[in-house]
């Protein structure tokens, strides 16, 4: 489950809790379009605004609705006893593997990273993803780290935040990982904009927001670059420059993919928890446009 | 209660959960020094660690032993739903009132940031204190967002990260935000290191970490400046600078003091929540010998 494409669908709300019908919908386009595993609770996913119960219940209708496709989940939270606690739940809905970011409150040391990635390796029985998103959790690694932590029991992927825009920085980029790293280690690309020239420079999965709600445009660039054909992952991936310039545009993805998701008809116009808010209605018009003129689906 | 000295004392943990006995030890010590008020669950009493039942227990814990002093509870969460939970049971506890930070995990627009505090303000019926510690929670406040929430009903206080180490800079500092804000919007000094500077530059409270564990040291300093001994205040803080290293050696302070409890007697030398981590050996050596130098009590 740790390559090809990985598809990270929101989670969606209405005013009194998660909209599961929304969610479910989601859900049900992407096991239809046989994407290659699910990511559910990751920052898309909203997993840093729910409770715990509510994380329970959102991992379990995944698991129940994944018609077989498998389900990671995201265990992150700013103390280990509550990783822990999550862990636990993840593994018993069902979850295939758990996506396991380190989230600073305070500052974290690299002993500290360190710390909660040993404490939650030896503690859990299912494959464990690294989950590196500095913009979110304001925990950077050195690839230092990284080979400390990938030497850990059930480690098996890092999502790395991204890979350089120049095609050879990419490649020397995930050369340089790939020294680092043992084997066994699939590198997963993160940061869409980013997804084509990492899946080019030999990124073994591509860990995709974009595919959690368009998944047939995310297929679609992912087996170009499976079958090699780097010519049509730079030309696809730079087709949708407008969409990766509408996620620079607000600051990351998570209000654009909703408002794509209200769009399509996929979930109310006011589904991110707050205080996170919708765009304005002008900003949503362009989203409208960016999805018609580049046939995302 | 949002002026003087408000002491912001830490959390302890034991490997099973809160050390109530040695957060109690700590309570004793700053009720006896007679601090002006108690902010318990800052960043400092770890708030972003704990579940909510954990943090309903410390607030009344807090209010059961502050011997009447008055209580102010940080609600900071990244779901406005949790921090409007997290607000009935602080003033179900007895809470006098309410810290508010704006905890980002995607990062918050202008409008979200207000939006979160407009439904808090009128939720609650608590003084509501504004908490901008943009280091841990991620969120910086503009003075017009200061204005615009300081309009709002139920603000009382603006906790603000610091001020200029140059005392005409500060003092400018502090009249540039009385200026957008109402005039009976206390405003309160915090990062220690700027204490000194923050008080005679006109700030009306010193919301203090270093008075969460040394109480008789920080009401010293408050003192001086409340009787507008401006040479005391300055020698006081130069004075106290190998203190404010150790907190820039360490990204913070909650580190060095959780090292200094337990240098005390007052907590287990394990005492952050994981995955914080005690200072090593030696740095807790240096924590001791400043605490002796300084005479730090």
């Amino acid at each position: 489950m740790f390559s090809g494409l990985s598809a990270f669908p929101l989670t969606p709300f209405t005013s009194s809790g998660i909209d599961e019908k929304a969610f479910l919908s989601l859900l049900a386009r992407l096991t239809t379009a046989k994407v290659d595993s699910l990511g559910v609770l990751g920052s898309t996913g909203s997993y840093a605004y729910l409770t715990r119960e509510q994380r329970k219940r959102v991992a379990t209708l995944a698991v129940e609705h994944a018609d077989g496709i498998p389900v990671m989940v995201s265990i992150g939270a700013t103390s280990t006893d509550e990783v822990l606690r999550l862990a636990d739940d993840a593994q018993r809905a069902g979850a295939k593997a758990l996506l396991l970011p380190a989230v600073a409150y305070q500052r974290l040391t690299e002993a500290e990273v360190y710390g909660l990635f040993e404490e939650v390796a030896q503690r859990v029985s299912s494959p464990i993803c690294v989950y590196d998103n500095p913009g979110t959790t304001h925990t950077e690694f050195s690839d230092a780290l990284y080979a400390r932590i990938a030497a850990l029991p059930n480690i098996v992927s890092i999502k790395i935040p991204g890979v350089p825009a120049e095609i050879n920085a990419a490649t020397q980029r995930v050369l340089n990982l790939r020294a680092v790293l043992p084997a066994h280690i699939s590198i997963g690309v993160s940061g869409d904009a980013s997804a084509g020239n990492g899946l080019i420079a030999g990124c073994d999965v591509w860990y995709s927001v974009c595919g959690g709600l368009f998944p047939h445009t995310a297929k679609s660039l992912t087996q170009a670059a499976k079958s090699g054909d780097v010519t049509a992952v730079a030309e696809q991936s730079l087709r949708l420059e407008p969409l990766w310039a509408l996620f620079r545009k607000h600051g990351g993805s998570i209000r654009v993919m909703a408002a794509a998701a209200a769009i399509l008809g996929l979930a109310g116009e006011h589904s991110l928890p707050r205080p996170l808010r919708a765009l304005s209605a002008s900003d949503q018009r362009e989203v409208q446009q960016v999805i018609e003129t580049l046939g995302l689906s």
